[in-house]
């Protein structure tokens, strides 16, 4: 649901002083396409104003078409295209340091030799006191392969690692635990796996991130067998749990009962059928499914979908929900009056909003907006904080319903920033662990 | 080189405002053999002070006859023992954050998605930009299986953590880059090697640490087989590093030629081999060993080792170092004048350093002071920024050769606090990867 092949660039502008030069500038950049984001000044001369203009733009080509045309410009000249997201990017976007400074040899004996024994000793005799008095109990681990990285396809792991990073670095800032990324280097299922079993006393939970279909099923299923801890594929459930929170919101707003409407998927890859298979878990009805993978429909009959035709569900269901990554495979003709379509392939959705409500939907709504960052940071925090030994679907059922708590009135989704709707998910995902008995007794 | 049972301890004391009540107390407790450290004040009240007093006592049995010698004074309580050091490492010692804070939607979209996937694609066309872009490039892994423990054993891989997130915060507070500490719950050493393979894209080098021996050679020397990083076990080479290095500043204090000298190695084991193999390096004369272990002999010999009698090792030595984990294994009467005795075993040395002295020896130190902190921040250091591919003993030797460097006159070793020690031995290391050609080709 969340990737793009837009660019961020600044363009570094020195104009002249003459009234109208920066309205030409804006002006053209507009004309060629470009979204305008922050323009600020970095310098006033005599003769010169230099500015900083942030643009978003298709692609490379898209750029420079851009920049040659400004360069047109009598009284403009670009100094410098600078590539932020990359700057911001240097060096990383994580930082591994110690809670404490050592100071002195009198601290050096308590964190390390000899003070550190006693720890070491008191967690063989008792260990569960690890959750305690070492970094395990609030660290969880990212782990990818690289094999399905955003909508860029098979990148590998060291190319995957700015989406790990950025995940990490999301997931301390709203849940306060740890994430560590580890970039497992194989395609091979079974080495996966292995891989991280015997690196998962390292977390109190794991995070399975862009891992390609269907090897993400078969990797979270013998993982979550295979160890005590919760596992979560996000790209399945972090996706899913948004996805159904902006359902419940759109249904109210559209004023339907989503128990009760026929909902279609469209697209039954790793997000699509975690999607459905959550919806069907939220109202106990089959939802209609299709794919052009068979696997993909064979799998999706197995968690008690109804495959079906295209047409037929968009003939016949009052929610159409897309996950195909085709732009424009809704066609506007197809559309039923009072739908709720929700197109979610990004960057370019299945039919634009604007075009399925003037073909008759009650609602629409594309996939920019259905953001992961809503769930994954609480789901997480919550089955670790409850001590889940596993995720079940009444977890990310509990973590809709808060999300569709904390959003504000009129909103399909609540902000993503907003620390509240974290902390509301957390408490959510760890009474539901608790209720549905998934967790270890908690021992003092 | 740096384990001991000794626990620290914290005495909350309510004392009566009497004259003489501290010292009373104060010398009972050193009556009972405890080793004082810090006295601070809690409280001065009306009638009574209260004083937090921290201890190092031997163990469990000598903190309560020391308490219980303590109750017994008139007018001291003891309200609480305090385990100071278990509090030190409530929540583990290791902080992972996001290097910066996402304040807004545009700053989401710079770290996260969209942005991101520009910086994916970078990597993916030129996998070395992962090394600028990402945290690869100053990332560690600090990997173990818990198999061989300070000096405990075989703890397994979870109780070792307070032991690697100590080495991790002060690799990070004297190297500037991250250590991630990996657990590897397996015994097999295939599985074993299998998992850190796979995992080892995240980093730009590997420390193997606290790995059972002889366990430890064939993983270290399989992963940097297979693998195009630096890999070193810390507890071999790292040690070794400060040894060598202690030993150079002993033998010029006790006026000994070393290159010249017959060096004799008692005790074979992880640390004892590469200390002698390191000498022998930097000698270019064979060093003579002993150990109750044939295996290890046999690997001594294959080193360029000589295998020999500890009673010919005690006589025909200028030099003995002592690793076996047997104190007292050294008499006094074995004691050649005028040699330089280093008996490293912790906490107790094969001879103290008193008793070696009055034998005759013209230097003796115990392991107390050959502290491993001064190698590994900058040997890691030094080869992930030369870019190494692996690691060469010329470069352990720079490192000790720089430790050498940095120690003031009349001391063993520097200060391992200092800052500009660690500099110096980054300097070295790199220098030295770079003159022995074990470095990749640095493209910007």
């Amino acid at each position: 649901m969340s990737s793009s092949q837009k660019l961020i660039r600044t363009l570094r502008c020195k104009n002249r002083k003459f009234i109208g030069v920066l309205a030409e500038l804006i002006s053209t950049l507009s004309k060629w396409g470009a979204d305008i984001g922050n323009i600020s000044t970095v310098s006033f001369g005599e003769l010169h104003n230099i500015r900083d203009i942030t643009i978003i733009v298709n692609d490379e080509d898209h750029l420079k078409a851009i920049v040659s045309a400004i360069r047109k410009l009598p009284n403009v000249e670009v100094e410098s295209v600078i590539d932020e997201v990359m700057e911001i990017h240097r060096h990383g976007k994580l930082v591994v340091e110690p809670k404490i400074k050592i100071q002195s040899l009198e601290d050096l004996r308590m964190v390390y030799t000899p003070g550190v024994a006693s720890v070491c000793r008191a967690i063989k005799e008792t260990p569960r006191l690890a959750e305690q008095y070492t970094t395990i109990g609030k660290t969880v681990g990212l782990i990818t392969n690289g094999s399905r990285v955003l909508g860029l396809g098979n990148l590998g792991a060291v190319a995957s690692m700015p989406v790990m990073e950025g995940k990490a670095a999301l997931f301390n800032q709203f849940s306060g635990l740890h994430m560590l990324p580890i970039l497992v280097d194989t395609l091979d299922i079974e080495k996966f796996i292995s891989a991280v079993e015997s690196i998962a006393p390292t977390f109190s939970a794991i995070q399975l991130e862009d891992i390609r279909t269907p090897d993400c099923y078969e990797i979270e299923s013998k993982l979550s067998q295979r160890l005590s801890i919760p596992i979560m594929h996000d790209d399945q459930h972090g996706t899913a749990t948004v996805a159904l929170a902006a359902l419940i919101n759109a249904s109210r707003m559209a004023k339907l009962d989503l128990k009760k409407a026929t909902v279609g998927q469209i697209g039954l890859g790793a997000a699509g059928s975690a999607i459905a298979n959550l919806i069907m878990k939220f109202t106990g009805k089959a939802v209609l499914g299709t794919d052009l993978n068979k696997e993909a429909c064979e799998r999706f009959k197995g968690l008690g979908g109804e495959v079906a035709q295209l047409k037929d569900i968009m003939k016949n269901c009052q929610v159409v929900i897309a996950t195909t990554g085709f732009p424009g495979l809704i066609k506007a003709e197809s559309i039923q009056k009072g739908q709720i379509i929700m197109a979610l392939s990004n960057p370019f959705p299945e039919i634009s909003s604007a075009d399925a409500l003037k073909a008759g939907a009650a609602f629409a709504t594309d996939g920019s907006r259905v953001n992961n960052l809503l769930g994954f940071p609480g789901i997480l925090r919550g089955a670790v904080e409850a001590h889940a030994t596993r995720f079940v679907p009444e977890m990310y059922l509990a973590a809709a319903e808060a999300i569709v708590s904390e959003t504000p009135a009129e909103e399909l989704i609540p902000n993503p920033l907003d620390p509240q709707v974290h902390a509301a998910v957390t408490q959510a995902v760890a009474q539901a662990a608790i209720a549905c008995g998934v967790t270890r007794p908690i021992k003092k």
